[in-house]
C-alpha cells in the first residue's frame, strides 16, 4: 500500500528553522550580569546558530552523540548554545551552577563534557575543579572581557569563536529519537543522576506547554524567562518561545526583585514563569513599592515547589496578576500537569476556586497519571485515597544515563515519582507527600540524607535527622534534629554550619538546630521522619 | 549510553485515552436530521468506542489495516467510528456524500471497503450502487428505524452491534507511523485520488491546532463542528476537541442558516469552523432578523475556500464575531496555514489589517511552506513574487494511495499544490490563482475538465471551457463557454443542465453558458483558461 505522510523528525533543528522562518522578526532580550540590555531578533539567532554550528565541528572537533556542557546564567549565548550543540547532534548539557565543588566535579567527569562554555561570572567556581576534570578539552568563555585572566587552561572567547565562522551550516539530518539534551537530576538521594533527553521529547514537550490549557503562549506575547536554564533545559522555554513566536527577555543573573519588576515593565512581559520564591520576593518588593502603572504581566507560571495559596491571592487581589502553577520533573522534561479552572469550577466559591488552583493540576496531552497506594492497587480518581504518583509519556524517561537500574521505573513502564499524591474526580493531581527523602528550598533539591551523614561525621554528634520545615521565602528549608554522643556537651548552630560548609553550598546548609533525646525509628530500624515532622508540627521539637 | 525517553506512540487511541482520563465530563451534543437533540460525555464516548471496537473485531471480523468506509453526517456515532476503526488498527475511511455515483463506486472500490457504515437518511445513495461495489461485505445502519426497509443485502442497525459487546477491550499497541484514516481528493483532474493518513500526523496536525496562534480551543470552549466529518477527517476537530477538553456540537445535516443560529444560542458555542458559504449563510439570517442576546460564538474559523473580506468586516462590526482564515488541502491533513494579526500590526489600519487576515497566513509549526516560480528558483518572501506554493511537514503526504505517480512532489520532497501563491516578510501566505484546473463551489471541488469532456459529448458542441467565476453565496461557481459545431445552431441552458444531470450532481452543473467563436488557446495548444478568465473579467464573454 503506497501514500502515506512524509518522514519530518522533531527536532530542535525544526524549531529553529520555523521560528527563523514564521518569526525572524521577533526579539531575543538579555540583561546581562552587569545590567547591560542587548536586543537582537530571532533571525539573529537563527544567523548565530548556524555560526556556532560550524565552530562546533570545525573548530571543536565536536560530532555526533558528544556531550558539550554549559555553565551560564540566561542570556542569548545560552540560548544558541541550546539550538547550536543539538542541531549538530551533539548533546547539549546545562550544568547547574549552584551544587558542591565535588557535585560538580561528579557531573562533568560522569556526562564526559568535551568542552564547557562558562560566562566570565562563573569561571572562578569551574577554575577549583578544572584540573580534576578529566575530559574536558576546552572552555569557551562567555561575556567575558578581552583581558579577562584565568587559570583555566585551554581557553577561547566565545565571540571570537563566532567571528570567523560562516553562516552557512548544513543541518544534519537527525533522527528524532536520538539525544538532544542532558540534566542531572540534583535531588536524589547519592549521586547525581543524568537524565537524557530526545529531540522528539523535546519538540513534543515544548509544543505542548503552549497550548491554552497549559501556558497559553502566542506571537502576542513577552515571556520573562526566570527559569535559570541550567534547570531541567528550562522547562522548554527556550524552544517554546521560537514555536509561539514569543519574544524572549532573558535576567542573566538579575534576579533580585526589584530589578526584576523593573524588566517587566520595561520590557512590557505578559508572561513569566519562576520558582515560588522568586515570585514571594516580586510580590514582597511590589506591595512595598507598588508600581505607578499597571504592569503588563497577565501571568505567572510556577513549578519547582508547590505555589502558596497566599501568593496566589496576594498577587491577583493586589495587581491584578494570575498565578497558575505546574508540576513536573527532571525525570519528566520536566511539566507535566497544570492547574487552571474550567466551565465546571464556574459556580464554585473563591476558596474552593482557590483550593484548586493550588493543586498541582491536570495531565498534559502527551503524558498520563496514575496513583499506586501501599497495597499496590490503583487509587481511585477520588481526591482522597493516596498514594505514590507515576507517570509515562512522550517526554518522561525510561532509565537513567549510563545505568541499567530499573528500581525508579515499575515492571509495566511507569517511572515512579516518589511523591505520595492523590488525583480527584476531574483528574486534578495533588501532591501530599514525599516518599523520597528531600528538601526543596528555594527551587534548588538539598538531600537530607547528605545532611545527615556530613552531620553524624561531627566527633560530639550520635545521630541526626533532617526534615524539611515551612519557610517563607524559600517554602521549605532544612530543620536538623540532633542527639549527641555526650547529653551535656553543646555546639553552637554557627560552629555547624562551618562544620557544614567544608561539603554543602549555603543554601544547602540547616540554618536551625533542635537536641533531642533519641532519634524516632521505624519498626525497622529507619528514621522515621513523619514522626520528627509530627513532633515539629505539634510544637515538641524545639 | 543507556537512558532515554519512553516510546509513547502518538495515536488516535493516546488521544482518546486522554480525553477520556482528564476531559471524561465534557459534552457531545448531536443534532440528529430530524432535529432530536442527544447529549452524552466523553467518558461514555469512550465505554461506546470500546464496544464498537469489540464489534468490528469479534462480530465483524475487521484486522489490522482492513479499510472501513462511513457515509454519514456529523453525530456522536461518527465520531465513535473514528476512534474506534483505528483504535482496533483499521483504517477509518469516511466517503464524500456529495459526489456522483459513479465517483463514490470508484472510490468504494478503489478503497476496498470491507465495511461501510451509513445514515439511514443516506441509505439510497448507496442502494443505487450498491450492486457494483466489489468489496463490501456489510452495511451498519446509523439512525435507523427498527423496520427500516432498504435494498442493501446484509445490514445490521449500529445499536444493535454494540449492544450486545463488552465495554472492555484491550487497544492493541499500534506503529504511529501506521494508517489511521483515509479521504479520496475530489477536486483533481481525473480520477479521485485516495491519501492515507497516519496515527502520528493525527495527532499531530490536532495538537498544533489547538495553539493560540492557530485554532487557539480549551476547555473553556464549546464548538460547533460545521465542517462534514467526511472532508479531510473534519479539520482535525473529532480529535482536538478530546485533547483541548472542548465541548463538541455536532449539527448532522442541520446546517440551514436559520438552525445553525439555534444551536448557537442553544448550546453557548464559543468557536465553530465551516466554509465560507456557510458563514455566509449565517451572516445573512442574523442581518435580517438579529439574535435579541449577543450570542455566546468568539468566532468561526474557515478554511475550504477564501473567506470574504466583506464577510470578515460585516460579522465583527454588526455581530462582534471574529473570522479567521485559514488554508489546506486533502494532502496537508488538511490545516496548513491559519492567519491571524500579531503586535506587529497593531498600528495598521484597519482596511491593513483585514487584508492580513483576508490572506491565508502563516505556517504552523510542523509544516514548511515555500514559493517555487516559473523558472524554478525560490521566490523571495516579498509578499509579490508569485509561483507554485510548495509545502512540507509531518501530516503532509509523500505519495498517493496505491500510486507510485510522483508528479505531484518535488525531487527533493516537497508537496506541489498547484496554488500560485505569495509569501510576505512576515511569512503571511497568500494564494493568487491556481495552476490546476478546478473550481470551489461552497466548499466542494467542482472538475473543470470533466465538464469540459462531458459537454464535448454532446453532438452540438465542438468545444467547451469552464472556468470559476465569483459567486456571492457559493463563492466560486462553474461558467462555460461553448464552441458549436454548427454556429447557427441553438441549446437552451436548460437541455444543458438535464444533458450534465446524468454525470453530475446539481451543485457540479454549471448555470451560466457563453457561446463563443474559438477558445483561446495556449501556444502548446491547450485551453488558456487565464485568457478566457480575462475576457470574462473584462466583460467580453457574455
Amino acid at each position: 500500500m503506497e501514500g502515506l505522510i512524509m518522514n519530518y523528525p522533531l527536532t530542535t533543528t525544526t524549531i529553529l528553522e520555523y521560528g527563523n522562518s514564521v518569526y525572524h522578526h521577533k526579539k531575543i532580550i538579555t540583561y546581562l550580569p552587569d545590567g547591560t540590555r542587548q536586543e537582537y531578533r530571532f533571525g539573529d539567532l537563527y544567523k548565530r546558530c548556524k555560526k556556532l554550528a560550524n565552530a562546533l565541528t570545525l573548530k571543536l572537533g565536536i560530532t555526533k552523540g558528544d556531550m558539550v556542557g554549559t555553565f551560564a546564567w540566561n542570556h542569548a549565548p545560552h540560548v544558541e548554545l541550546y539550538y547550536g550543540i543539538s542541531g549538530v547532534g551533539a548533546i547539549c548539557h546545562p550544568i547547574n551552577i549552584r551544587l558542591t565543588s565535588d557535585q560538580t566535579e561528579y557531573i562533568i567527569n560522569n556526562s564526559e563534557d568535551r568542552v564547557i562554555f562558562v560566562d566570565a561570572t562563573l569561571v572562578p567556581l569551574l577554575e577549583k575543579i578544572a584540573p580534576l576534570l578529566e575530559t574536558v578539552e576546552c572552555y569557551v568563555l562567555i561575556n567575558a572581557p578581552k583581558d579577562f585572566k584565568t587559570s583555566l587552561l585551554i581557553t577561547i572567547h566565545y565571540e571570537d569563536l563566532l567571528e570567523e565562522q560562516s553562516e552557512h551550516f548544513e543541518w544534519p539530518t537527525l533522527n528524532e529519537n536520538d539525544a538532544s539534551g542532558m540534566c542531572y537530576t540534583s535531588g536524589t538521594t547519592g549521586l547525581p543522576k543524568g537524565v537524557l533527553y530526545s529531540h522528539r521529547s523535546t519538540y513534543l514537550h515544548a509544543s505542548n506547554i503552549i497550548s491554552p490549557n497549559a501556558g497559553n503562549y502566542s506571537n502576542l506575547d513577552t515571556i520573562l524567562l526566570i527559569v535559570p536554564q541550567f534547570h531541567v533545559m528550562a522547562w522548554g522555554f527556550p524552544y517554546l518561545c521560537l514555536l509561539s513566536g514569543s519574544n524572549m527577555v532573558l535576567p542573566s543573573s538579575n534576579l533580585q526583585p526589584d530589578v526584576l519588576i523593573k524588566i517587566l515593565q520595561e520590557e512590557q512581559v505578559t508572561k513569566a514563569n519562576g520558582v515560588p520564591t522568586i515570585w514571594l520576593g516580586v510580590y514582597d518588593a511590589m506591595k512595598k513599592n507598588p508600581p505607578k502603572e499597571k504592569l503588563a504581566l497577565e501571568e505567572y507560571i510556577v513549578g519547582g515547589s508547590a505555589l502558596p495559596k497566599s501568593l496566589i491571592e496576594g498577587f491577583e487581589k493586589d495587581f491584578g496578576i494570575k498565578g497558575v502553577q505546574a508540576w513536573g520533573m527532571t525525570e519528566t522534561s520536566p511539566l507535566g500537569t497544570v492547574s487552571r479552572l474550567q466551565s465546571l469550577h464556574t459556580h464554585l466559591s473563591d476558596n474552593e476556586k482557590l483550593n484548586i488552583r493550588a493543586k498541582q493540576g491536570t495531565a498534559f496531552p502527551g503524558v498520563e497519571l496514575r496513583i499506586m497506594t501501599d497495597e499496590g492497587t490503583l487509587a481511585p480518581a477520588d481526591g482522597k485515597t493516596m498514594g505514590e504518583l507515576q507517570i509515562k509519556g512522550a517526554w518522561v524517561i525510561n532509565s537513567y544515563f549510563k545505568t541499567n537500574n530499573q528500581d525508579g521505573f515499575t515492571q509495566d513502564g511507569w517511572f515512579k515519582t516518589g511523591d505520595v499524591s492523590t488525583i480527584d474526580k476531574d483528574g486534578y493531581m495533588e501532591i501530599k507527600d514525599r516518599t523520597k527523602d528531600l528538601i526543596k528550598s528555594g527551587g534548588e533539591w538539598i538531600s537530607s540524607v547528605a545532611l545527615e551523614s556530613a552531620l553524624m561525621a561531627h566527633p560530639k554528634i550520635k545521630e541526626a535527622a533532617v526534615i524539611a520545615i515551612a519557610d517563607e521565602k524559600w517554602i521549605e528549608k532544612p530543620l536538623a534534629s540532633i542527639v549527641l554522643v555526650n547529653e551535656k556537651d553543646t555546639i553552637s548552630d554557627s560552629e555547624l554550619i562551618e562544620f557544614l560548609s567544608r561539603d554543602f553550598v549555603k543554601y544547602q546548609i540547616p540554618r536551625d538546630y533542635v537536641y533531642i533525646n533519641e532519634v524516632p525509628k521505624t519498626s525497622v530500624g529507619k528514621l522515621d521522619k513523619k514522626e520528627i515532622r509530627r513532633l515539629f508540627a505539634e510544637g515538641k521539637l524545639s
